[in-house]
């Protein structure tokens, strides 16, 4: 398991704002993933291509990576909908071997809020326009408080 | 997105062999995760313990990393039931905060198989027995001469 550099001390508050493993600038090992986000369509889009550090199957891309680009694609969404949310289901269709070395496009789309469940959904295509992975996702929206007090303990 | 130091030459089989972003021992990036496997009951467990490389939520594990530890446990199952086979559909509900910097019990179940699907599920508890993500996937056992195909190739 990895225990890297990020043990020798305590993380300071702009470390944390960056480095998540998605999209994180200060994430030397993340995906560093730039999202294109569409405010009125409540659309994300990426390009991405991916080397051997993610692979799965021999010369294609991790399962649990493309599951990383799904989630990261849609919980990007909760940015122009001006919300905290949290994942707390996802489901992602496997539907052809994604490979590395090949820029990929990656989009997310909103369906539907109902109260606090966002409803999102994600596909990860190949520059001809194939669907390789596809998934739908639910993000539940954080409450006032609970932002507050994430807010309040500097960590977020 | 990482264009990393694997680019500079074509890898050679042994490089392929373990380079599996999840458990491959040749990639220094991974998550080396390392399986027991009980053949009988069909199940695999790991102790898992990550650092701030994989963070999605301040503190905690990201999503996708949570996904890939579930497609981990679950397609190492394959390997007792002496198949090859890829992730098809794979449903994660998150539900708890899964913590960096703990040692968490991640296990796989195979369920049923039916033809070429196999129903295999996973869990992530924190040492107290807690639940704190669970997924459900089915996986498709590859046929013989894919099988072939690939071996022939030198890329399994």
């Amino acid at each position: 398991m990895n225990e890297g550099p990020y043990m020798d001390h305590a993380p300071t508050i702009d470390e944390q704002a960056g480095h998540c493993f998605g999209c994180g600038p200060a994430n030397p090992q993340g995906l560093h993933l730039v999202f294109t986000l569409d405010p009125d369509a409540l659309t994300s889009t990426a390009v991405v291509k991916l080397n051997r550090v993610h692979e799965g199957p021999p010369g294609y891309i991790h399962g649990g990576i493309i599951a990383t680009l799904m989630d990261e694609a849609m919980s990007k969404l909760n940015r122009p909908l001006g919300v905290m949310a949290m994942t707390r289901h996802m489901a992602v269709d496997y539907l052809r071997p994604s490979p590395l070395h090949h820029d990929l496009i990656l989009t997310g789309r909103h369906v539907q809020r109902e109260g606090r469940k966002l409803f999102h959904e994600a596909e990860l295509k190949n520059l001809k326009g194939l669907v390789l992975a596809k998934a739908a996702g639910v993000f539940i929206v954080l409450d006032e408080s609970t932002v507050a007090a994430a807010k309040a303990s500097g960590r977020f």
